[in-house]
């Protein structure tokens, strides 16, 4: 099963002919699901080679454009390619009207359902769950409200060894029980151990994602041991106080926010147009949280 | 004097990574228009090293988004960028109510004073003028209401030939008479010819939009004796049945309009993706109109 994040676009507010408009595209467990949605990806999907008829699900974190003006252009195209599958699109509540009403005025019908969903309560909450996946939101802290994600595999079963239950002849009734790690005890009242009978599977992983925000302590429990983080950093240090006035973060607060959540490792983006090259921000960051690493428009990064 | 054309993107509604949806930048004796903002414009600007502060009017043809779904982004971008110059955009009516809906919502203050004009009338007009040039918009037909332009050099009084009246010694008065081509009799009732003090100016060239519309002989009087016309050409005439049902034309009806209209040279755009070559569209119009020319992004077209 794959679990892996590609940057569409890691600018800021104003795109730079090197860093698009915020989205990213992540396929865990082969769910596809688009983070944000900045004019022009539609571009960069075609760019990278991604298949965006896959495309289940699309967050929107906020409503600045550079996070959702291509997602009219987005939705356009996939129904002109033949769409019909259903799509869903999770974020703030005026997200549907401003849809709506450019499809309206094109006279556009689209061939395929959409379904939005507000996320909206201040507490956040899981916005979708399978069997093997599960997707939750959190406020964080930006001009207008702002939710981050977080993107989960659910723990898996533990795996049968079936030559092993075989060869000592162990009833079949006993799988259910080694798969949660129960031992079995037969009718003869004999105990058969889970783990000579079954491996663990691998841990399941998982991916925050934090823009745009300042530096807000509060998210911490709701990204805490996550995999991966992708968290926002517009400024440096020595432009705190802009970052403050902007409710955005320095790439030293990222650091400190992915330390104090006990993340694997962190990934930086949102830089400011100002900032042409990513050396600073990465050495600010790792004089705090060495495992640190400032994305590019069309890498891709394993979550493991 | 420049009067030049500038090709952001000419495809059609699904854009490919050849043809990006459809924008144009036009320098009309140093008046800068952008001619509908497809998604993405702010990036062909950027990419072909257009100051897009330069711009003063914006034109939109039609709502269907490959023609307008950009101009949030850009409108975003030049406040940004600091812009304070005002600007006017010429339209649909229902272009101001989206483009406010999405500034609202982000909570965003643009910078400069943005003026919408509603090109609603259906026998078309002057949308601006001044001293140096002229724009028109004109009623064509597709499937929501839709719009050509013709952008015009206005005709420049002739210029006066100094020295010839200095040797002369032809009175100041003359000059404003000379600029028109009208004779001056002096104070003497001595007659001095226009001719011989002055010389006419370049004859004032034009240039004609029709993108999107199908086959539509009414547009000809408004696009007669252009310089330059860029009709749209989404089809082949194999697929004329096509391009009838979709409201759009075929390369061949381009040109026929273009030999009715009397023009120049013909430019062809807003190729439906299903074509990767512009060869077969340049061969199909090259049989009714010779000057014929398939356009691609990127490239400048002198309007003379």
């Amino acid at each position: 099963m794959s679990f892996e994040v590609t940057i569409l676009g890691c600018g800021a507010a104003l795109p730079t002919s090197k860093r698009k408009p915020t989205s990213q595209f992540v396929n865990c467990n082969e769910r596809f699901i688009l983070i944000d949605c900045g004019e022009g990806t539609q571009n960069q999907l075609r760019k990278y080679g991604i298949k965006f008829q896959r495309i289940n699900h699309i967050l929107i974190s906020h409503l600045h454009g550079d996070h959702f003006f291509g997602l009219i252009g987005l939705l356009s195209t996939m129904h002109l390619l033949g769409r019909d599958k259903g799509l869903t699109i999770y974020g703030p509540k005026e997200l549907e009207q401003i849809i709506r009403i450019q499809l309206e005025v094109g006279g556009s019908k689209i061939g395929f359902k959409i379904k939005f969903v507000v996320l909206d309560n201040p507490e956040g909450g899981i916005l979708f769950e399978d069997n093997l996946i599960e997707i939750r939101y959190f406020p964080m802290r930006h001009r207008i409200p702002t939710n981050g994600f977080r993107i989960q595999e659910k723990p898996k079963e533990r795996s049968i060894i079936g030559e092993e239950m075989k060869a000592n002849n162990i009833s079949l009734k006993a799988i259910p029980f080694f798969r949660q790690g129960l031992d079995f005890t037969d009718e003869n009242g004999q105990i058969h151990f889970a783990d000579e009978y079954s491996i663990a599977s691998k841990t399941p992983k998982s991916y925050g994602y934090c823009s745009d925000t300042s530096y807000f302590e509060p998210i911490i429990p709701h990204i805490k041991n996550v995999d991966v983080l992708y968290h926002e950093a517009t400024f440096l240090e020595a432009m705190s106080k802009r970052a403050k006035e902007t409710f955005h973060s320095t790439a030293k607060q990222a650091a400190e926010i992915a330390v104090k959540a006990g993340v694997k490792k962190l990934l930086l983006g949102h830089l400011s147009a100002r900032y042409e090259s990513n050396e600073a921000h990465e050495a600010e960051a790792k004089t705090i949280f060495e495992n640190t690493e400032v994305v590019e428009d069309g890498m891709t990064y394993l979550v493991r």
